[in-house]
């Protein structure tokens, strides 16, 4: 754990520069759009620690896979999002001498991350190697209004003698992935061009033939007067450099603005790329760096409006869940179906920016509670454009008549990841994509979902579950064998609860879908019924399959059971680790993770979240009791779910130790792997521990009911949802909740059990 | 399958050029002496397919390892032999064409490996593409009574015109193997030197430093008249080079009788291997061609006089056996008790020629029962000499106080593997490991072993088991969590009925040879327990652990059950399977294959037939019942172990399917896979299947009992069995048995139940 960051509410603040920790700096500071996104690598030469990341969402290469013995069925491919176009790139030289952060003497320097205008800002003062005193203030952003435009400002002035200053600014396409399989190249580089004071790099990957073009023009000033100076200017293969000398007089400031635009083959034909790029770049450059900035502090204001979550009291916690919605909004906006949210975001290369379950089990319900609707609604699109090949996928392993398997890992929709027992068997997967659209619909009141798209999917996955289920002779009962779970440290195992529960409850959740747009949508009905082929012999047998499905459990204890045989596991708590055992994936060797009891992330307890209203606050806790002591954590996706059900079962103690454990997990380095970027899909999980945990938000049926509690280290917390077409603000005091309907419709909710109805415009206080 | 290779009961014989199995035929017709080995390569160039690969056993490098997601605990490296410097290669120009068979009209070839001798021929008859008649005949052997020698000759012959023939001898280090996982190269040449007509290579691995040395010299003659020939000389970096051009008249034939030497570092201080080469290349000039095929063919002579099985009546099984045999006997001579047995022998690159539990299992019955005694005692060194290394394996996975864990795949005792499943979980190659201690002191007598090397390494075995099981308060028994079985169709099961039988009967075994140790050899008793520090508490836990261990059983079947869990599973057979569906391997993907029923090879099975003692014949009968129709034997180590319990429970013709999957496995590249190199550890299992099974040969305490019957495609068949200090002469007819004493000692065996002494010369005949 790291503590380098200065606390405040709005911004994340290294003062003082840390080498050390540089790449956590540049996963932490790292800016997106949506649309682009970049770690907060330096502007200039830098020879120290650093990872280069500069990210084009959907961009993607299938890197050839590589495999130890393979396995029939694995995957080719591992579709990873590139390394792009490094646009940010200034040479500086200062009376010949190179401008390297890791080579000067640094007096002052400050990195600071606005997270309220979404603008990241570098400002040092130095002492060059010969002396000289260099100030700088560097800030850049990526326009939340205009995707495709980013700018930076870069602003130099030696204070203490005249200098020969020379700034080349840099296109380079020179780049490459430090998770490349096989150090091949991903991109072809065919146009590196600069004329009319533009320059032009145009490349495309290779195999998938995007075709990226960013441009980039310049704006410079010297004690904020604008200057024209001609510069010097040199192309290579996929690299252009403009470079200017200025007598830079002692005190006078250089100030450079970089605009760029970047488009891509994924949104314009090819042969209109130039044309597009041009238009784009024109644009931002006639409304300037001051406009640009207003434009885009504005579109944040806008998303904080909806989102922002405050806490009174504690800023380290403000800061923290701050940072995880800032993240959550800058690394997926909405606006694209063809997009989704890597683990990584913005911030790394690591698991390719491919979309997992996380997605469906985490970000979602973030979006779903204080964003607009069409935001997850677009999540859930993506999956329905990947269903056919979902289908292929399952008909790969085996599996026929329009059952669907999605991929564990994907980008395109194919299946990327290639260990069996995850690609193969952690099948659960499927599970959380319905469970979205129930989710989706339960939150939105948008019944035409179903129609539209939602059914195919769910009769597609409640088929792959019935052809994945058989039925045991000896147990009587249909079993569903050799699956990993949530828990990823049992792999291989038989009748998985949580993997049973959401079987059959898919296979339930089919029958009320169809039977819904059956009896409602009958057109559609029947355009779905022809589509997929599907029969009603089907129903019955989904029926018979979830009616009769095997769920393990104690009998003695009433404790549901992780799989089959999991009682025969030694009966250990995390009270018997040492701290050379922790974590136990750096320490214990595969197969001792494997047959001991602990569980690294929320499993049985997962499906308990899911499908709370289903159990009594008993069951609720005979299972946490049981679990929780066996858990250790190890994936960022754990604790927010322990800490929502502690919440609802009253131990406020252990929900808010495992809040801490989710909110400030980058910002503080908690597993010393923020370096290889911040864990963006987790985040959501921080969120859903205030709003569903502490906020005590359930949804029951179409309402919605809180039972909010109050942190003790905090004053008070406030924040928004979104259901149906209301807008509820919240504010949790000490004594006192209050309700404010910001919709236009009156709206009825359940606080503590009582049931309120809140007029538009009005807040209602309820004390706690 | 594939049946170009002609039926004789010596010889493997190719007629005509198969250029579509040339791998096939490389691997079939290998040849090798134990010490060094190579794939049946031509000597003259060949641009047609081909697997290049001479080796050396023991000479090896740490391949780094390849891995799709890494796991705690993966060995870094794997060991590989690796091919090595290629002696025969020969470029010859027929008035300047070079002669090379995929250009050539061929009119006739014949290749022909004679397996009593050792010998491996080629002839053929060509055109070349200028029209020359060309005549060839070649042969080589390695010298099985000088391993580091080996000799061919090669001699040339036109039929229609004189010709100017340019014969080049070459030795040519520059070899890699086709497996490298990273295209390294695995050798530095560090000489290459041609000085009074000796050509010399050395060269040395990376890592490893194993230095070896080859030197060549040749003899010529023009119509087996010597002549000598200046030749023309060349080297280059691991490559040596002599060039003869002779202007040979129409019928005259040209010969070149090319004589090796090869050492290794691994024998010979390196300074001193220039002159071991010369010294064993010089002695092998004087002796001359046919004085080592004189000393090399008596050589075989003696092996064959013990391990020959004949078979009357049915060709193609008589040469199935003995090609099985012969590649057993050129594999492992037991001089060496460095060496072991790679699954493909001098066959091939592929398992890296490393160390599986196939010695212990299959490849010690063999040499047990039929050559001499040193041979099972050598390997069985090798694992005592590994004992240091398998604990600190065993400690790098948690294990304590002198535990061992045994690699799945070595080469010098470290683990090679890297799938978890295998590498961690497949634990019963432990159980081998003490099973073939018990089967080679049942079989020789030999109690020495046990206090020599024997205890410390079924103690640090018995250790490892008492550490593996733990407690399971549900079943109130001891468990063995998340193995792999035999079967490698189930991975991360729990209780492997053969694993927990096996690990019981190891701790049980442990004990026995404890006490005998302390009771027969308390000195060395008193030893062992001190480097070891043994207590007999540990005695108590092995004991109470055998004791309480769960065995999986079917209560209302009587079958025993191969894992928890099993009879949950689809009950189907192989006859619910189709021609699409198999092999499974190839058809299915992995999870499918693992929640099937379908069985890789015997499991339960296996168990059984080790411990077949135990059971009566109707407890084999329901196993065997039950598990053979869900056997799919992809694994060449299957069909035996079932052929042997078929006999066993009188079920002849499967009994005679089984053998015949195991019998000509290569030989009819029944897997479509021999082009790899031969099923060399299964070989072994052919043998077992005749005498184990027809056979009925049973180990009983010290004695050996007979049960034999004779296939019916059989006329007879007769074979020898070594027992203590006897060697007995077995032939089966069809209305009796005859066994006779060929040792020095009367003996006593049981056949069909009747027990008989036989004296020395003496031959006792039974009805059967």
């Amino acid at each position: 754990m790291k503590e380098y960051l200065k606390k405040d509410p709005w911004h994340i603040i290294e003062e003082g520069f840390h080498p050390e920790y540089n790449r956590i700096s540049e996963s932490v500071f790292s800016i997106g759009n949506g649309y682009m996104g970049q770690r907060a690598n330096f502007e200039e030469s830098y020879t120290g620690d650093s990872l280069q990341g500069s990210y084009m969402a959907g961009v993607y290469y299938p890197d050839k896979t590589i495999v130890g013995w393979w396995k029939n069925g694995y995957p080719e491919y591992f579709a990873k999002v590139l390394n792009s176009t490094k646009w940010i790139g200034l040479e500086i030289r200062i009376n010949g001498e190179v401008l390297d952060l890791a080579k000067v003497n640094i007096v002052d320097f400050k990195r600071d991350l606005d997270m309220r205008n979404g603008l990241l800002c570098r400002s040092f003062h130095i002492k060059m190697p010969s002396g000289a005193d260099i100030h700088v203030e560097a800030s850049r952003f990526m326009s939340l209004s205009r995707p495709e435009n980013a700018v930076m400002a870069y602003k130099l002035m030696c204070s203490d003698r005249n200098i020969e200053l020379q700034i080349s600014s840099t296109l380079d396409g020179n780049v490459t992935n430090q998770d490349a399989n096989y150090q091949e190249m991903f991109w072809d580089h065919h146009m590196e061009e600069i004329s009319s004071d533009t320059m032009t790099v145009s490349m495309t990957t290779r195999k998938t033939a995007f075709t990226n073009m960013v441009k980039a023009s310049h704006k410079l000033s010297i004690n904020d007067k604008k200057v024209k100076i001609s510069p010097e200017t040199e192309t290579a293969a996929g690299f252009c450099r403009q470079s200017y000398s200025i007598d830079l007089e002692c005190a006078s400031s250089f100030k450079l603005e970089k605009y760029i635009s970047a488009v891509s083959s994924r949104d314009y034909e090819k042969e209109n790329l130039a044309e597009e790029a041009s238009k784009k770049l024109q644009a931002a450059l006639r409304v300037g760096y001051d406009g640009l900035f207003a434009e885009h502090s504005s579109a944040w204001h806008d998303k904080w409006e909806l989102s922002d979550l405050t806490i009174k009291g504690d800023v380290s916690a403000q800061q923290g869940i701050r940072f995880n919605i800032f993240q959550m909004l800058q690394t997926y906006t909405g606006r694209d179906e063809r997009l989704n949210i890597g683990p990584k975001g913005f911030t790394g290369e690591k698991y390719g920016g491919s979309t997992y379950w996380d997605t469906e089990a985490y970000c979602i319900p973030f979006y779903l509670g204080c964003s607009d609707p069409s935001i997850a609604r677009n999540l859930l699109i993506y999956r329905y454009k990947h269903l056919e090949k979902a289908i292929e996928n399952a008909e790969k392993l085996g599996f026929t008549g329009g059952a669907a398997l999605y991929p564990m890992v994907t980008m395109n929709g194919e299946e990327c990841h290639n260990e069996w027992e995850i690609t193969f068997e952690e099948i659960h997967r499927n599970g959380a994509i319905a469970y979205a659209i129930w989710n989706y619909i339960n939150s939105t009141g948008d019944d035409n979902y179903l129609r539209e798209y939602g059914l195919e999917v769910l009769i597609a996955i409640g088929r792959f579950w019935a052809q994945r289920s058989t039925f045991s002779k000896h147990k009587k009962k249909y079993v569903i064998l050799g699956v990993t779970g949530p828990n990823e440290y049992e792999n291989n195992v038989n009748n998985n609860w949580y993997t049973n529960t959401m079987a059959a409850w898919c296979m339930n959740y089919a029958i009320e879908a169809v039977n819904l747009v059956q009896s409602d949508f009958p057109t559609d009905y029947e355009r779905i019924v022809k589509k997929t082929a599907f029969s009603l012999d089907e129903l019955k047998d989904f029926e018979e399959r979830s009616r009769n499905m095997h769920f393990p459990e104690d009998e003695a204890s009433g404790v549901f059971l992780q799989q089959d045989g999991y009682l025969d596991k030694e009966d250990l708590t995390t009270d018997d680790l040492s701290d050379k055992d922790r974590p136990l994936n750096q320490n214990w060797s595969w197969d001792r993770i494997l047959r001991s009891c602990f569980i690294k992330q929320a499993d049985v307890l997962q499906g308990l979240f899911f499908f709370e209203d289903r159990y009594d606050r008993e069951t609720l806790k005979k299972n946490f009791d049981y679990y929780e002591p066996k858990t250790v954590h190890e994936s960022s996706l754990s604790s927010c779910v322990h800490s929502i059900l502690a919440s609802r079962i009253g131990y406020e103690k252990k929900a808010y130790e495992m809040y801490l454990r989710t909110a400030r997990l980058d910002l503080d380095d908690y597993n010393n792997d923020t370096d290889d970027g911040c864990h963006i899909t987790s985040m959501a999980g921080t969120w859903m521990a205030i709003v569903m945990g502490f906020g005590g938000l359930k949804y029951q049926h179409t309402e919605i009911q809180l039972n909010p509690t109050l942190p003790s280290a905090w004053q008070s917390y406030a924040f928004h949802i979104i259901h149906k077409d209301s807008v509820l603000g919240i504010e949790v005091l000490r004594d006192k909740v209050c309700v404010s309907n910001k919709g236009k419709n009156s709206i009825k909710i359940k606080i503590y059990n009582t049931e309120i109805s809140i007029e538009p415009g009005t807040v209602e206080e309820l004390s706690s």
